[in-house]
């Protein structure tokens, strides 16, 4: 097959993936395929602007290092992860909703015991969350590890702090036999996604702001449970109706309350006077994995 | 603007673009997220799935370097550099038709004189190439600048052969006052594309073979003409009919002949037998840039 053509091309290339061993690559690459021709079709893009794709998805990459994933920014801020999430995510009644990833989840983060300090000595306002992790029929969740990351006062990750990050603001827990689960860091900042990669460039040449609204991160698992992959968002944040990835929902909002010295709504002890952040999860049952099984 | 699901997240998103200063920026924006929410919705990833295709972004742009361009090659592998090549030069009658630029390209090649030998000395079966650069009404062209580089006779090409390469069977020429150029190199074999990166594993992932048949580039160029981007194929090469990215037109391919020593059939002397390679490239008047001027 030679001489191909704006018409013809796409029909060529399909045809090469006729030997894939694999139906579902298979399916996904004639998908790519179609979806990306028919792109280039519309936009008709000069050989100019096809360069400046080329360079913009390389710098892309370039830029992605252990603490830094701007693909996965790419995808939040072309809407695509929360669309990602959203057909993955069809939830039964009562099931915590989900939101993004995002870029600063780290592999194993440190565990610590219930009740410990996570801040690691950052300054901010004193901020107590708890809550509790549950299935949809009530019962508590016990043992379920419970993974929660957020930002600083000035809205850092730790991640982004230093070339050798110490990881704080980041912890694993696990539920005790209540499924109840509490700790104690400081208030997050609302903040700008990293501006300064190819990312941030796009924002700008779209003509958008790149914040996101203050929020916790969770990841919570349990065996026999879809692990939940969410945010707890805090209410009143002036940008919680433009977040620059799409990822939030009236269900994630929570306001913070005041606590201490003294005991919490669940009953634990608070030494000094502390925001209070509480949610209480619910985690779906894990779904038996037929279609592609 | 919150509580986006499968359906409503594609219009929140292209909502964002309202304020996007360039219309052509905009306009780029929205097809690529209607075209990338669509591609998502038809082929429904998983979240596993979704990272997946983060990891082979991500690897493809760090495969990048100034001697490899891993994305040029996921372009071309994926029909999309014909198809933008397509979209871009429908050529009027007569002039040389065009191909991919591929991934080997080196800005500022080293100038030759016309008849050097620009091998350098690299093992291989002689090859003498001459040609013309013309007009559409076959005015000659003088001063014409003409890039033409090509792998070697095991199929790699200069800066694939070392960390630190050396640029051979690489050369800027200039047409005489009648339009002709000439050099001396080897005669360059089909070969594979670098599979040792993530486009070698998707063409595996694909069933495809990752060969291209034998060529020689050229880019070519002169003051009121368009640049023209192409190849010269060699006849009787068995991968013309599946070239992986999708590259052959006929008018493209030409036989190798034999000569020397003696007088071509363009009036150069030769020393030595040599394959003759002949192609008479005729350049297309400059476009006006009328419509985003």
């Amino acid at each position: 097959m030679r001489n191909f053509n704006e018409e013809t091309i796409t029909e060529a290339v399909l045809a090469r993936f006729a030997d894939a061993p694999s139906p579902r690559i298979k399916l996904i690459s004639e998908a790519l395929v179609r979806h990306l021709h028919a792109f280039a079709r519309e936009v008709r893009p000069s050989q100019t602007e096809w360069e400046s794709g080329i360079d913009f998805l390389t710098r892309t990459g370039q830029m992605c290092s252990p603490t830094r994933q701007e693909f996965i920014l790419l995808s939040d801020a072309l809407g695509v992860s929360m669309l990602v999430d959203a057909i993955n995510h069809p939830l039964p009644m009562g099931a915590t909703e989900t939101t993004v990833l995002g870029p600063f989840y780290v592999d194993d983060p440190p565990e610590f015991p219930l009740g410990a300090n996570i801040s690691g000595g950052k300054e901010g306002k004193a901020l107590f969350v708890e809550g509790t992790v549950k299935a949809t029929d009530g019962t508590p969740i016990a043992g379920a590890w419970v993974d929660t990351w957020h930002a600083d006062a000035e809205g850092y990750y730790d991640v982004q702090l230093s070339d050798v990050p110490e990881l704080d603001m980041r912890a694993r827990l696990r539920t005790d036999d209540q499924g109840r689960f509490w700790y104690k860091s400081i208030v997050p900042a609302y903040y700008p996604i990293p501006a300064d990669g190819p990312v941030g460039q796009m924002l700008a040449a779209q003509g958008r702001h790149p914040y996101r609204p203050a929020h916790v991160h969770f990841m919570i698992g349990a065996p026999h449970f879809e692990t939940l992959i969410t945010h707890v968002f805090l209410d009143g944040d002036p940008y919680l109706d433009s977040d620059v990835v799409f990822g939030v929902k009236d269900s994630l909002i929570r306001g913070l309350g005041e606590v201490g010295p003294g005991t919490t709504p669940e009953g634990h002890e608070v030494d000094e006077t502390a925001s209070l952040l509480t949610y209480h999860f619910v985690l779906a049952p894990e779904k038996h994995l037929a279609r592609y099984a």
